[in-house]
């Protein structure tokens, strides 16, 4: 039988993964590189800077390499003057990208929802002070 | 037409939520609330913070308060002595966290592949050096 991981156990390599995966940086660009917004494929370092605004240019690095050392991500250095380094998803990459914009698409339709949801509790706070 | 979010925009209240949502703790406290173990329903902090292990009383604490006012999380003091509080997904959090509980499902059934992806990697960084 082969290994299962356990997400829940602080000590399972999965609880790693899942950080990467999910994660306020990662989870953006693998949103990104499976590009629900009509242009999917492989994309250069300076384009996913712009598609995810707010990550600093050090940030983007680290999630890349660590999405590219869990297999979830294909750097391609092609042999130009000058150098032209492209990032893409892997098979495993593009699952969970596909998950991960399944969430968050259904996180956007319901922001009426969510924002309905925090005035109610911020009002019931304001009540009880 | 309703308003829709858009989590790739540093702005949108829907970058927060989806943070929340998706983030190390958010996401775990959000499946151990699904009850993917057979035991669903509502749990009370202790339990929480046995099952997701490595949290903080802090941390657990401050993931509950925001997946509360996002509209995620139920939270009810039953009116006992010594009272008891529950926690309990409400619709919404019930479909983000069955969202999360199968990304976190697949990642864990994968772990072979991640692993294997990362010994990869890291033959291929010590060949480099």
């Amino acid at each position: 039988m082969e290994p299962r991981g356990d997400v829940y156990d602080r000590n399972c390599p999965t609880r790693v993964i899942a950080n990467h995966a999910t994660g306020q940086w990662g989870s953006l660009v693998l949103g990104k590189l499976l590009g629900g917004d009509g242009e999917s494929g492989a994309k250069r370092f300076g384009e996913l800077r712009r598609a995810v605004t707010g990550i600093s240019e050090k940030m983007l690095a680290q999630t890349l390499q660590a999405l590219e050392r869990d297999g979830l991500v294909h750097r391609e250095v092609h042999p130009v003057i000058p150098p032209r380094v492209d990032y893409s998803l892997t098979p495993l990459g593009a699952h969970a990208a596909g998950r991960i914009v399944g969430l968050f698409g259904w996180i956007e339709e319901n922001l009426p929802n969510f924002m309905a949801a925090q005035e109610e509790y911020d009002a019931r706070r304001a009540e009880n002070v």
